[in-house]
């Protein structure tokens, strides 16, 4: 953590932002399932632009506005849901937005940005290059770069699933996050670790972008050295942010992360649509992915295991191949 | 209406169906969405089982117990959401169950049917001749037959899907939805028009199988000739109950049933899953079909209109078909 802010200070910050985003975006529920009676999910899947991003970006542009009356418009870089939540954003507020996107993201993902009146940045984009392009852009054109994940105003946004979860249900036993830049874990973890220190938050990564359990065990800031190859697009960011490590690592936040196979991951997607009855995206299937494989807790009705499926802006093809499978 | 008893008495039951219930399946949440202000849906491909029928079951069982303690055991027919309902409900109170299917049903019902430990009964069973089989089987056997939709337990139990509507939007514009045999939407007229008169609640059928707007029109029960084809299994009934048709047509309470094409219906599928994010099977999908063609009213932020959808038991080959084309 760092020195001049503690949880409870952040947790004060994930407060505001739940009052400040409050009217923009939804509030989702907490579902039991059919799957297990110690098991509950949070289905962000049904979120304003169908992931959790919306909260973090919502949280980032408003914020922006109140410190910076004249910022002229802001970009970003995004495997695809930070970037529609982003447009959204921007678009209700009046500003314009620039997306720089990894070429060969889910084209639903690229349509849900366009569709909110954003200018989409991808020709030579990988997920190697696309911050660089981001802050170039940033700095050419005078706009403000909303980070992804390593982004307090970001982090601040996403920990409102935190705060929702505990007012549904006060002392769960786990909270299951998936991970890629860490912004939404970090998030949550900050709400909970005030909230109910009791409770496990947990990460999940696919084992071709374990680059966050690396910093866990190592104490430091692990990254992939090549771009990963995985059917969750969503965490294919290669490494944790600055940010994120001093919450989820140096602040002891994170209980623990763990990995699942593509296998694995490709049967919790087929078990979230046909069993959960909820269509979401690969990476959103991360900690069900975890829950069906007993690498996390079970969870009891009383303390359940609590997993995020963290958004549904899925490729109909990918999923159509799946259900057939 | 029935002169013995009017919506205010049956609203008395369902309020009685929602305590004794309660323990047993989900309150659903009502949803907001990405497609219009004005729309908001209610989810029972949450509900317990996949679809809203657990609430008819477990009313109709429950009560079944409360008057005849010694009852051996219950039977019925069903084209997979019922049945899968009534195995579960009679699994909990420890009572055998047959569900009698009509042959070609979805296979993801028939196994869960049998995942509650039911006897399933398929052989040369039509949708013709189905409820003559289930009748005979209760002779037979001595089991007590709780009819899908013509009783008034199950519509009792179906009505507590309008309570928990009008407990989360109390005056919406109109309440859509699907209409098979009536159960479902006559326990939501009976509870809506007591505590929301205004609310206009509207049936959809398919094209194929319209049997209950010919009733309506005419004010006379109509069947269908012949079995019905459409994707919108869940609805294949050949005419609205007798119980139903008092609550829907006799007793007014139904404002208008409008029809849809299966090339609408189709469309609403691809839209539940792709914008709602909602894993619904085609039936479910009628409602939202009228929606999206404009057959029903738009709504307002205030005054929406809600849209039930209302199982979630879909062949995913069928869907994923759909999620291609």
């Amino acid at each position: 953590m760092t020195q001049d802010q503690q949880p409870a200070e952040h947790l004060a910050e994930i407060r505001r932002a739940a009052v400040r985003i409050g009217p923009h975006v939804r509030r989702t529920p907490l579902l039991r399932t059919d799957i297990a009676p110690g098991l509950m999910v949070k289905p962000e899947s049904l979120q304003l632009t169908g992931s959790f991003k919306a909260r973090g970006a919502f949280n980032a542009v408003l914020s922006l506005l109140e410190r910076e009356p004249d910022v002229t418009g802001v970009v970003t870089h995004s495997s695809g849901n930070h970037g529609q939540a982003l447009a959204c954003a921007a678009r209700t507020v009046g500003l314009p937005a620039t997306i720089v996107v990894p070429d060969g993201v889910t084209p639903a993902k690229v349509a849900g940005i366009r569709s909110f009146g954003a200018t989409v940045v991808s020709d030579g984009v990988t997920y190697d290059n696309r911050e660089e392009i981001a802050e170039e852009i940033a700095r050419s054109q005078g706009l403000r770069l909303i980070h992804p994940y390593d982004d307090w105003d970001v982090v601040h946004g996403a920990g409102t699933v935190g705060l929702e979860i505990l007012e549904d249900m006060p002392s769960p036993g786990a909270v299951v996050v998936p991970v890629g830049g860490g912004g939404q874990i970090s998030g949550i973890a900050l709400a909970v670790s005030v909230l109910s220190p009791d409770t496990a938050v947990i990460g999940v990564e696919p084992e071709g972008a374990a680059d966050a359990v690396a910093s866990l065990r190592t104490g430091v800031l692990q990254s992939l050295d090549a771009d990963p190859t995985t059917l969750a697009e969503g965490v294919k960011s290669k490494s944790i942010g600055g940010r994120n490590f001093e919450v989820m690592v140096a602040g002891g936040l994170v209980r623990d992360i763990v990995t699942v196979s593509e296998h694995e991951l490709e049967g919790a997607v087929r078990v979230a649509w046909t069993k959960l009855k909820l269509a979401i995206e690969p990476t959103a299937a991360l900690a069900l992915a975890a829950y069906l494989t007993g690498k996390v807790p079970a969870g009891t009705v009383e303390h359940p295991t609590v997993i995020v499926l963290s958004g549904g802006n899925f490729d109909p093809a990918t999923i159509a191949a799946l259900l057939v499978t």
